[in-house]
C-alpha cells in the first residue's frame, strides 16, 4: 500500500514521499524500509537516530527526520488505525457447526459463526453477527446484543444479559457465582445462592481467564467502553464505570464501586464497599483500602496519594540512613551532657 | 410470600406487618415496599434512615425503625438463607446429553446430569445426583462422592479424590501438575513427575479459573468446609485446613500448611514450606513470608502482626515529618556547638 | 525395586543395604520402610532423626544416618529422576477420538493421541507424538513441533508457533489478544488489532489458566527451556529468556525483556517497556518498576537490590521506636535550651 493512501485513510499530514510501498508495520526498533513505525512517546526520541523505517507516525512537535513521516495529532490512535488497516483478521466459518448444540428455544440473530462443541443453552438470545469459537459454553435465559465475540473456552453463565459489540477473550468466565458463604454458629460456611447477574454494557472487552462474579442480589455491572485485561477478578455486586481501563490480575472484592475513565494498573486489588471515584489513576500493585477521591492519583498498600507516597518513598529508601543520623545525634548530645556534667563536676 | 411466612422460615422474630407481601431481596439502598432487606454491620446504620423496604432483617442491639422487622442474632445468616428461599436455581436437564463422551468403565450414581460435550475418563467414579455443565473434563481414575457440581470447562484431572457436596466453578482446575523443575547442572530444567494427587474433602467450594495443584509425591488436601475464591493458586503439597477462606488471587506456594478457619485476604501470597496457623486472619495482599502463630492477625509484606504493622504505617505515613525533625535537630545542635566554640574562643 | 537396582538407575553411590525393596516416594516425615525420601536442603538436617524411611538420597556433605543411603551431588535432580522412575503417566488413548473435529487442512504427524471434543483449525500443522487431551481448541494457522502436550480446555490461537517438547497445563491460553486500546479524543478506547503472534521456543512449560498473550505486531516470545507457572499473564511483545521460572500469578506488562536464567518469585509483577537482566532473582510480590541489572537480586515495591531493601526493612520494623528516640532528643534538646536560658537569665 503506498504511502500517501495510507495517510488519507489515517487522515495524517504527509511529510516526503507518499510513493513508498508500505507491507506492513514494526516496532521503531524492528521497522525495515518497507515497513512503518510509530512514535508517540517522546521520551524515546533518540531512537529516531538508528531507525530504518520506511516512513513514522509521529506528533507535529517531533524534531525534523529523514524519514517520511505520517503527522498525527494523536500518533498512537493513528497507529492503531494503521495496524487495522493491514490486519487479516481470522475468518469465522459462517453458520452452525454440525457438533454444536444449541437449545430448541435459542434464538440467534443473523449472519453467525457458531463453532464446534460450542453449546447454547435454553431460552438464550443472541443479536446478529455472532462470532462464538469453538467450546464456547452459553448458559440459559442470556440476553446478548448484536456483533458478540467469544473466544474458544468463554463462559457465560445463566441470565447474564450482555450488551452490542462486546468481546471475550479465551476463558473468561461471566457471571460464576459470587464469593458469598455466611458463617454459621458451628465456625462453618452456609453458602448464599448467588441470585444477582452480570451486566456487560456495549463495548466492553473482557480478556483471558477474567472472572466476572455475579451478584448475590441484583447485579454486578461492567458500563460501557471499559476495557478489562486478563486474570482480572471482579467480585459480586462491583460497578465499574464507563471508559474504564483495568490492568492484568487486578482485583476487585465485593459491591466495589469504580467510576468513569478510571485507569487501574497491574495487580491493583480494591477492598469491598468502597468507592473510587471518576478518573482515578491507581500505580500498579496498589492495595486500595478506603474510598480514593475522583481525579486523585494512588500508590502503595494501603494507598497513598501518590505525590505523599513519592515522599515518603524518598525518606523510605534512606532510612538506613536516618537512623544513622539519629544515632550520631544521641552520641553528640550525650557527649554534651558528659561535657556538662564534667564541667558541673569541676565546678566551684 | 408473607413477611410471617419469611420469618418462620428462617426462624426470626417478626415485629411489625406480618402479612405484608414479600417479592425478593434487595439491598439497603435498593429495596422497594416489596423487598426484604438486611443490616448486619452496625456501620451501615444511618442507612436505615432513607431505606425504603417493606421489611428488614436486623439484629437485636440495633436501634428501632418504623419499618416491619425480622430479628435474628446472626442477621447475615438469616438473609443468607432468605436469598436461598427465593432464590430459583438453574434445572438441571436430567440424563446424559447425546454428545458427551464417557469411558464404558466409568461409574456414575443416581440421579445424574450430565451436560454436552462432557468427557469422562475411565474408571472415574461419581456419587448421586452428579450435575457436570457442559464442556467439564474428568480425568481417569478420579473418585468423587456425591451431589457433586462442575460448572462448565472445570477440569478434574487424574485420580484426584473429591468428597461430597463439593462445588467447582466454572474453568477451575483440579489437579494440574504442580510446578516442579530440578535445575540440571547446564542450568537448565528437568520436570519432576508430578505423580501426587489432590484430595478435596466434603463440603468444599472452588472459584472460578481457580488451580489446585497435583502433588509431587504424597497428595495436596483442602479440608472439609473449605471455601475458595476465584483465581486461587494452591502449589503442590499444601494442605488447607478445615473451614478456611480463601479469597480472590490468594497463592500458596508449594508445601504450605495452613490452619483450619483461617482467612486470607484478596491477593495475599505465602511462600512454600510454613505453617499459618489455627484461626489466622491475614489482610489483603500480606506476603507470607514465615510462620504465623495461631490465632493472629498479619498485614504487610514480609507480613508483621497487624498491631506492630499498624504502628509502623503510622509512622511510615509521616516519614518526611520525621526526616524534617532530625535535620532540624542537626541545625539546633550544629548552633550549639558554634556557641560552644564560640564561647570557648572568647574564653579568657 | 531393589535400591541397588535405583542407585544405579540414578548414577549414585549407595551406601548401606542394596537389597531393601523400595516401593514407592515420599517426604522426609512422611516415608516408610518402604520407601525412599531426600534431603536437599540441609536446612531440614534436624529431620533425620526421626526419619522412618527405607532409604534417602542426600548430598556428600550430609552427617552419616542409620538409614540407607544414595549419595549424588545433586540430591533434588537425583530426586526428581526417582519420582519419574517410579510414576506411572496417564497412558493416553492412541488414535484420534471421534468426536474430534479436525479440519481437512489441518495436519498432524505420527503417533498421536487427539481426546474427545479436541478442535484442530484449518492449516494447522502439530508434529508427532502429540498428546492432545479432551476439549483442547487449537485455532487456525498454528505450528507446532513434535511431543507436544496440550491439557484439558488449552486453547492456542490462531498463527502461533510452538517448538517441540512444549507442554501446556490446564487451561493455558497461547496467543490470546494483548490489552491494546488507543484513547479516542473522546476518552473511549479504539481497540488496536493484536496482529503479531506467540513463538513458545523449545522445551517450554506453561502451567494451568496461565496466559500468553499475542503481540499487536511482530512476536510475543517464550525462549527454550523456560518454565512458567499457573496463573502468570504475559503481556504483548513481551520476550521470557532461555531457562528462566516464573512463579504462580507472576505478571508482566507489554514489551518487558527477561534474560535468560530469571527467577521470577510467586505474585511478582513488572511494568511494561523495561529489561530484566540475565540471572536476576526477584523476590515474591516484587513489583518490578524500573531496569534490572543482570546478576542482581530484587525485593520491594517498587523494587530494590535485596541487600538494601534488607536494611530498609530492618528500620521499618522499627520506626516507631525511630520516632520515640527523634521526640527524645527533641525533648533533650529543649531541655538545653530552657537550661541555657534559665542559665542566661540568671546571669548577672
Amino acid at each position: 500500500m503506498k504511502l500517501a493512501a495510507i495517510a488519507q485513510h489515517l487522515d495524517c499530514l504527509l511529510e516526503g514521499d507518499g510513493n513508498i510501498e508500505i507491507r506492513g508495520l514494526a516496532g521503531i526498533e524492528d521497522a525495515g524500509p518497507d515497513e512503518l513505525t510509530f512514535l508517540s512517546n517522546l521520551k524515546y526520541v533518540k531512537k529516531l537516530k538508528n531507525c530504518r523505517a520506511g516512513a513514522i507516525i509521529l506528533s507535529p512537535d517531533t524534531p525534523k527526520t529523514k524519514i517520511s513521516r505520517l503527522v498525527s495529532k494523536t500518533p498512537y490512535l493513528s497507529f492503531a488505525r494503521a495496524v487495522n488497516l493491514f490486519h487479516e483478521p481470522l475468518e469465522p466459518t459462517p453458520g452452525i457447526h454440525p457438533t454444536a448444540s444449541i437449545a430448541s428455544t435459542a434464538q440467534l440473530g443473523e449472519d453467525y459463526s457458531i463453532g464446534a462443541n460450542v453449546v447454547i443453552g435454553e431460552d438464550a438470545r443472541i443479536g446478529d453477527r455472532a462470532i462464538l469459537h469453538p467450546n464456547v459454553t452459553i448458559y440459559p435465559h442470556v440476553r446478548i446484543g448484536d456483533d458478540f465475540l467469544a473466544h474458544s473456552q468463554v463462559v457465560v453463565r445463566e441470565r447474564s444479559v450482555i450488551g452490542n459489540r462486546v468481546s471475550l477473550q479465551n476463558g473468561a468466565v461471566i457471571g460464576g457465582d459470587g464469593f458469598g458463604f455466611a458463617p454459621t454458629e458451628d465456625a462453618s460456611f452456609e453458602k448464599i445462592a448467588q441470585a444477582g447477574i452480570v451486566t456487560l454494557e456495549d463495548d466492553v472487552d473482557i480478556g483471558s481467564n477474567t472472572c466476572v462474579d455475579r451478584a448475590t442480589i441484583g447485579e454486578t455491572r461492567i458500563k460501557s467502553g471499559t476495557k478489562i485485561d486478563n486474570l482480572v477478578q471482579i467480585g459480586h455486586g462491583s460497578v465499574v464505570g464507563e471508559n474504564t481501563a483495568l490492568a492484568a490480575q487486578v482485583g476487585l472484592a465485593g459491591s466495589t464501586k469504580v467510576g468513569n475513565r478510571v485507569m487501574l494498573g497491574g495487580q491493583v486489588g480494591a477492598a469491598g464497599h468502597l468507592t473510587i471515584g471518576d478518573d482515578v489513576i491507581a500505580i500498579a500493585q496498589t492495595g486500595i483500602a478506603k474510598d480514593v477521591e475522583a481525579g486523585s492519583r494512588v500508590s502503595g498498600s494501603p494507598q497513598l496519594d501518590v505525590r505523599v507516597w513519592r515522599r515518603n518513598y524518598y525518606v523510605l529508601q534512606r532510612l538506613p540512613e536516618l537512623l544513622r543520623r539519629v544515632r550520631s545525634l544521641e552520641r553528640q548530645l550525650s557527649e554534651h551532657d558528659k561535657v556538662k556534667k564534667g564541667t558541673g563536676a569541676s565546678d566551684p
